[in-house]
């Protein structure tokens, strides 16, 4: 399998993805990578460092895409961009998936643009997985549909479920809607209309819940639009984040000593583990006709390797191809029945 | 001091209304409370309790505001609910404050037709207090004005910046707009038109964070429309306590066994205290007309007392009326500087 990683993208790029990519060939059998982005500022990374130089080629892309780009004028400006150069391998078979730490927003434009949505799809959609106090559970959307209409929710819990599916192996995923209350009436405009929408078909969709819930593990999969999904995915990790601080705190303060400490640092490391975001590598944008995995701006060399299995995982299993037929089957009968 | 507290309301009511408003009696001095609700249900809670009988006392309202209740309809059809009889002892001066556990868009929608706004706000808001990493800071809004213009989270970051200043005394308070990055850029068009709306002003404003920010500190005042805000106060409450567990079975798990469990004790009830909703009670309405405070719908008699207590603050500050002439003086400011 060979999987296309945009070398420039993220905060610690490039060093920290070219680590990542090495210890992947180096853990992992039967998976080539290709570094895309400058070929020299790579290929300066790569000197020195001990990986099986026939597993790790370079596709050289002269453009990098800021943080703070639009994505239109990005994909008008940098045609040769290591987001564009990345996805044009996969459109053209060269490699089995793209994975990407950086914009978002640009990489899911230009894979709209280049592979195009599978059919019937209006708008594709982040799918991070997130842990609860029982099983993971899907988040979708997790950040680049800042704008969304009924319908586009519609499909994500339809995008969700089959996903939830397809990685898991769950039988009949409990879709929730994120809102501000249990009630039926709870929510803004778009989460009322994406609610009568959603009780219409015969996914396991179990309503509203508001945030308070959503780390019960009581749903599967958490449907909402991409700026909320963002703020729930950003503020789960930066409370996450703070709490081990406060608890390092604490127990200093409590002086509990250095044996308490000693005893609790297993149990935070196991904590960590659990709660830790790198772990869960990336998350694929839905409902493309390929494998995309966007894996966050502050990726770390194991957040990328991780993101690396998770392409793999998703191309092996050939996720995007579940989807589609999923997505198929329902909007039939959904229209079927309208 | 007289508080008048909406016995009905919040999902175990009125038996932690009334607890929460024995115990406050019990432990505050100059402090009277009157229960509004259903005469014979308070008075049947009230038997048998031991409190000053005469700093408690009911006022009766027949109906009862459910949680799935639209504002509109409650406002028209239930003029004699606990909320509305509530509200309407502090616009006739018979009550210095409304503390309610209920409905928050029903308290929202009548303190506006009773009371009325601060000259020159166009939307009151909720400000709840949060925890982070340094100090506490202020989010608004918390859960109301589920459809925000840009001009509403200018209001709010003005709003929450007087209050800020007015309960910790910080002088300039930083002011912070949430969005799904920290560039200019970032956002949704809500938030991206309200950053431009900000960065006119005179007060501290720092630009876009993301939740990873949240509780690092750096932020006395967080502003976003209230669904986010709820979203963002919930799932907080969640992980935390969904963190609590975690940890909880973590140091079963690595058998710390009996003398790590205790030694860790401490330390969780310290981290507890300091994540602990209850903790800060209620959360203030900003921009009208008197003092009403919410105290959100899951909460126990220590939520309900605390809230007490931050409506006896508030209206023994005039908070509402340091807001008032805050925002007066920026809004003639701003419009004179356009």
């Amino acid at each position: 399998m060979i999987i296309a990683l945009d070398a420039m993208g993220g905060d610690y790029a490039p060093a920290v993805n070219i680590e990542g990519a090495i210890e992947t060939v180096n853990d992992v059998e039967g998976i080539d990578i290709i570094l895309v982005g400058d070929e020299s500022l790579i290929q300066r990374e790569l000197d020195g460092k001990r990986s099986p130089s026939n597993r790790i080629i370079i596709k050289h892309a002269s453009q990098i895409v800021s943080m703070d780009e639009s994505p239109s004028v990005a994909i008008r400006k940098k045609r040769d961009s290591s987001i564009n150069r990345g996805i044009e391998l996969v459109k053209n078979g060269e490699a089995d998936a793209f994975v990407s730490a950086g914009h978002s927003g640009v990489v899911m434009a230009t894979a709209l643009l280049q592979l195009g949505t599978s059919r019937g799809v209006v708008r594709p959609a982040i799918a991070a997985i997130m842990p609860s106090l029982k099983a993971p559970f899907v988040l979708i959307d997790a950040g680049v549909n800042l704008h969304c209409k009924p319908e586009n929710l519609f499909q994500f819990a339809l995008m969700g479920s089959a996903y939830c599916k397809a990685i898991f192996g769950r039988d009949d995923p409990r879709v929730s809607l994120l809102s501000i209350g249990e009630e039926d009436t709870k929510g803004n405009e778009l989460t009322r209309e994406a609610f009568k929408l959603l009780k219409k078909i015969e996914i396991n969709f179990s309503g509203n819940i508001d945030g308070k819930d959503i780390f019960t593990g009581i749903s599967d999969v958490i449907v909402c639009d991409g700026f909320t999904g963002n703020v729930v995915l950003k503020t789960s990790e930066g409370l996450a984040d703070a709490i081990v601080k406060i608890l390092k705190r604490e127990i200093a303060e409590q002086s509990v000593g250095r044996i308490g400490y000693l005893l609790m640092k297993k149990a935070l490391i196991g904590f960590k583990k659990k709660t830790d975001y790198d772990e869960y590598g990336g998350a694929p944008l839905l409902g493309i006709n390929g494998t995309c995995i966007i894996s966050h701006g502050r990726s770390t060399a194991k957040a990328i390797k991780n993101a690396i299995k998770v392409a793999m995982e998703f191309s092996s299993k050939k996720v995007y191809e579940v989807i589609a037929s999923y997505i198929e089957k329902y909007m039939v009968n959904n229209i079927g029945k309208k």
